[in-house]
């Protein structure tokens, strides 16, 4: 369990890694981020960074020797860099969560065989397999990268007119999986988080809207029957038990059908603080952020009551050129990134309205 | 006005420049901390940061030239720093609220030619004066100095059995003011912001308890009429325009008689955020930190809307052990301050209960 004055060491630089940082300071937690060079906005709020490459053993061995416990804001690291720094200091969620989220064949498979709905899937490895997985599965259906794919990168829809061929090379060929559609009435996700002690808290489902595959919106009640939202939540604490996960996680969900008929299947697992639970910022009486910091440091979880209706947006490249009229809307929660290039597509910031 | 990605300097590294610059991050701000060699918390959660004496003329220079904008935690900075600062960079809030609220006579003066109450009060630069202040305005009665008081530092109480010798000698000989005692029946506080477009909004009136001259807890809402609550929002309101105020402040009152009779006189003014104020944190919908952001930003005001009824309560010296024990009460908001050494009368961090 850490102490007030303790640090936490946070592998990426990002807004999660800053997000994390400013909710360990009123703890009184200080937080040391690992980061390879970049634009690191979470150093602008931490007192100590580290800027070194994932595959640097002698920093990594430094950085394990000056804090308490190392967390992570993205679910890619490697395995080496886990591995080495676990044998010097506490990797919370602990490495196997990595070793299962990375790899979609691997994540889908543990889903499975919890009990859990996930879409058909099929690992395929070259255009010969692809070819048998679409006979078997049909058109449309989505072939993934096993690894690396996030907002939608690495990531083919095989419909009618697409040949095996040009998805294949769409991908480049890489090991992945051929995904049954699902033809879903909605999107929908649970935050929560697991303390050290195995307590397990979610946050309300929320529903989730996309833009070009990249998180849109978040509203929260989600327009899910009462059962279908015990059932997300029962998912995920069972997601969470097999792991023995301690910290926040997501888990995205397709919501198909309706009434009697509405039915869940698991998307995927995040290992980590979420953009589905940016709202809990201003929205609910504990952040995701505040929560993470908790359970990593061996700490009760807070409160996840949420304050009011939610709506949640991202402000995607330009989007954060609407600064001025958004300080300007009463009630209104601005959170901005601190990103010193605006990029198409780039996430630069979020806001929430709470609607009490 | 300030750009997301400028950088705002605050003098003091305390933990009202800690939560000052946890405010600014979310609004895409930087922070610049200015502060002599010490234990500055606000280090911890800032990317830069000058150590050096207010007095460091080449220092100052350099800041000013760091930052788009300078601000302070504390009331005492020299005239002399805020001129080097303010020939090179905005000082927001402007030096001359310095300059008013550093003496108590100076402060009390302005007070009472804006028609608002004041306790009576007198001069007082020997021993002589302060025997025929005494005179004037009986026992009991509160000698203060003129200066550099805080927390009920530089203050003694001229009670029937207390010389006029003692006392002089308790403050030290400094030049002072004597203060009519008032048997007030509680003391009450408006935290308000001003805009650099003028526009006033204060925070609920907060009701305070003090120990051992430290403020102990706040709760709102204070236990006063609504036309003493009005009236202590327009005391406020008309403090800041004669100002020409720009920045989150407070005044303290005094609040005696009940019913009909209750009274308000003006104790002090705080010319920054202020610890009667920390409630705001979690219990309102913008804090008062981020107010006094975008105040100095030349933003627009937040929304200062309540959001339950109110307990805050000072973590003093060795409270702040109870940290275990915080953390663990649900609902609860802990804010620790990331001060190294405890000690006693040591403002170690708070707690805000929120009871919606």
């Amino acid at each position: 369990m850490l102490k007030p004055g303790d640090t936490i060491g946070i592998l990426g630089g990002g807004q999660l890694a800053r997000m994390m940082a400013l909710a360990a300071a009123p703890l009184g937690l200080k937080c040391h981020i690992f980061a390879p060079e970049g634009d690191n906005p979470a150093f602008d709020v931490t007192a100590a960074h580290t800027i070194a490459s994932y595959d640097d053993e002698a920093a990594l061995k430094a950085f394990a020797g000056a804090v308490s416990v190392v967390t992570y804001e993205f679910e890619n690291v490697p395995a080496s860099t886990a591995d080495i720094l676990s044998a010097k200091v506490p990797v919370l969620p602990a490495p196997r969560a990595l070793a299962i989220t990375q790899d979609r064949f691997t994540e889908k498979s543990f889903i499975r065989d919890l009990g859990l709905a996930v879409p058909e899937f099929i690992a395929v490895a070259s255009l010969a397999e692809l070819e048998a997985a679409l006979t078997r599965l049909g058109r449309p259906s989505v072939l993934k990268t096993r690894r690396l794919g996030y907002d939608g990168k690495g990531q083919a829809m095989v419909r009618d007119d697409v040949s095996a061929e040009i998805a294949w090379s769409t991908i480049g060929g890489a090991p992945s999986i051929l995904e049954a559609f699902v033809p879903f009435e909605r999107e929908v996700s649970v935050v929560a988080a697991r303390s050290s002690t195995g307590e397990v808290l979610a946050y309300d489902v929320c529903e989730n809207r996309h833009a070009h595959h990249i998180l849109a919106q978040t509203i929260l009640p989600a327009a899910i029957s009462t059962q279908t939202e015990q059932a997300a939540k029962a998912a995920a604490r069972k997601i969470a038990e097999a792991l023995d996960y301690v910290g926040v996680f997501a888990v995205e969900f397709f919501v198909a059908g309706s009434g009697a008929d509405e039915a869940l299947s698991v998307n995927e697992i995040a290992p980590r603080v979420h953009n589905s639970g940016h709202w809990t910022l201003g929205g609910a009486v504990t952040s995701q952020f505040e929560q993470h910091i908790r359970a990593v440091a061996g700490w009760p979880l807070g409160s996840v009551q949420r304050l009011g209706r939610i709506e949640m947006e991202n402000l995607i490249g330009d989007d954060v050129a609407r600064w001025p009229e958004l300080l300007a809307e009463p009630g209104l929660s601005l959170e901005l990134y601190g990103k010193r290039e605006v990029r198409a597509g780039r996430k630069m910031g979020h806001i929430t309205r709470v609607i009490r």
